[in-house]
């Protein structure tokens, strides 16, 4: 008979659980497994809010198993690792993303592109190897296989650093793949959220000319002088997607409601990439037509393997890129959840986990 | 005052054009201009019948002018060259694609991608430099510059290979531009018609397996004894569909009806590619959450450049790829348009303009 989550594994865990679907977080006694050999663990002092964290909670993909923790921006002080860890040691600052596990075997895989796998393990509401049930950073401490686990550099704030685990690799991953990393192309940013800004910086420091592109015109005085993006188009003035048409390399489409494409590939060039990394829950409706006269395409992109994700936290670091966020304590997570839904927050929350949470 | 076709130009030429959206064409009188310096002019020797050609005989894109003599599958024998013709000689094989001119300076241009030039001039129902119709390939002498004047080799038979110039640069080009063509890929062809016999014969020459994907059962035999592909798929049968997901590393999707996405996009490996070189009329449904969970795209293309139409016809003579056809005399196009439109040609119809069209 399976152990309850409390007893389960030997180390004592508390975080913050959803207990069914109407996804409202309370305090939640866990457990951690013990460092295995190739284990690191740590104590987490900061997770991101992901705005998949809210439909997780309140399983709006149909996958969630309760209680949940969510919670996959986690970042923190490592506090053991196992004896044939050799990448970290105690005292190093590290992060997990959306991935604790893969089968490390699979084409996939063996290129680094273990987000693809599909045996690939999410950092909370899945099913880890040894069948016990992920869970995320909302919570003390997190116990991770070493492969999973990313190097935070020095210069990189831990709190404002957390949202690029997920945010940062879902838009540095497709700008790099689709060869929209080089300088002076000139890339679309669509949506200002927490990947549409975060997209606007990797996109600037790879040496691209940026138009943001949004249905909020309100936006404009902050995309163009706060995010330093070079121009701004409301996606519904057909004047000015008209003036437009034709100039952008790619675009980035970070927008998870259902919207129109053909304005957005009316606005490439030929040959130019419209890359989603949102998921409408609806079909959008593509005008091959549109497709065909420019040789353009749509591509998707999910997160990014653990080799990419260590390489944009470094190239991070190094242009210093990071989120911008609001720092709540844990007891505030509902409203918090609240206030995403309305997309009222400039631009991630960020729970301090390490003051506010009461340790188990 | 515009002159008429008859005399515009010193060159007396006769063809079958359509006078209306009726579509029925019948003989026609026109003109062709002079050979210039740098234009070849040829006598006619057979023309394909395009699937666009009955789009435009009906106006079914709305951007039909008559009388509109169609044809852009054109192959012939050189009757004159103009003083500055390097690449020709009287007596060459030579053919006419889709295109007849283009602005020779912008971007694609200058990187041969003539057929992505927001100038390019179509070899019929466009407006040539001079202010003149152009006329297509249903006539007796075609004269054009030598740039978009393709040389075919002397192994590659005319009347067999005069569909290449349109459906057989349509499905290289993307074979090559998508990366299709390494050998030991999976390729999958969506529909087995003009455009997907020749891809099905491409796809096998660059080296790949191949799986042929159509609504019609009765196919099958034809799609693996005769065009020799791997395997073969009904599209519409959900057991078939399921135990392929997941295998194909791309797909050139010819199917220019409107039909489900969401199968294709399933057969694909991860970061596998779905290339539309069809236009359905509405817009397909796209499920982008298939698209990001396996980094997947879906790409248009649409014939090609004048270099790599070349490409393309050497390499179907050094591999005798040609296309499958039935060679009729001129005064049976209107009978085979009926035919075309039930899809009941295998799998493309070629005039025999040499032998049954009366000279001017």
């Amino acid at each position: 008979m399976a152990k309850s989550p409390e007893v389960e594994h030997p180390r004592k865990a508390c975080g913050w659980a959803a207990r069914d679907s109407s996804g409202i977080l309370s305090p939640f006694k866990f457990s951690r497994r013990a460092t295995g050999e190739k284990d690191v663990t740590f104590k987490i002092l900061y997770c991101g809010i992901c705005h998949s964290d809210l439909h997780m909670v309140k399983n709006e993909w149909g996958v969630s198993t309760y209680p949940l923790v969510p919670g996959h921006e986690i970042v923190g002080v490592v506090t053991e690792v196992g004896s044939k860890v050799h990448r970290f040691t105690v005292g190093d600052k590290v992060g997990v993303g959306c991935l604790v596990g893969a089968c490390r075997s699979c084409n996939d895989c063996s290129n680094n592109l273990e987000n693809y796998c599909p045996k690939s393990i999410l950092t909370y509401g899945a099913v880890y190897h040894d069948g016990t049930t992920t869970y995320g950073g909302y919570s003390d401490i997190m116990v991770a296989d070493e492969h999973f686990v990313i190097r935070i550099p020095d210069s990189l704030p831990l709190d404002a650093g957390a949202p690029l685990l997920c945010a940062g690799i879902t838009v540095y991953s497709p700008l790099k793949f689709y060869g929209l990393d080089k300088p002076g192309l000139h890339v679309g940013v669509v949506g200002l959220g927490g990947l549409g800004h975060v997209a606007v910086k990797f996109a600037k420091a790879m040496g691209a000319k940026i138009t943001v592109i949004s249905t909020s015109p309100n936006k404009k005085t902050e995309a163009l002088e706060h995010l330093g993006a070079d121009s701004f188009l409301v996606s519904t003035d057909q004047g000015q997607i008209q003036a437009a048409l034709g100039t952008l390399d790619g675009i980035i489409d970070t927008v998870s409601a259902v919207h129109p494409l053909p304005p957005l590939i009316g606005l490439l060039k030929s040959h130019g990439k419209l890359i989603m990394v949102g998921a409408p829950e609806k079909p959008l409706e593509l005008p091959t037509s549109a497709l065909l006269l420019g040789r353009k395409m749509v591509g998707g992109s999910c997160i990014g393997g653990l080799k990419e994700t260590q390489e944009m936290i470094d190239f991070a670091a190094k242009h210093n890129i990071t989120a911008d966020i609001e720092v709540i304590p844990i007891d505030y997570v509902n409203t918090a959840m609240e206030r995403l839904v309305k997309a009222d927050v400039r631009y991630r929350f960020v729970i301090d986990i390490g003051n506010t949470l009461k340790s188990s």
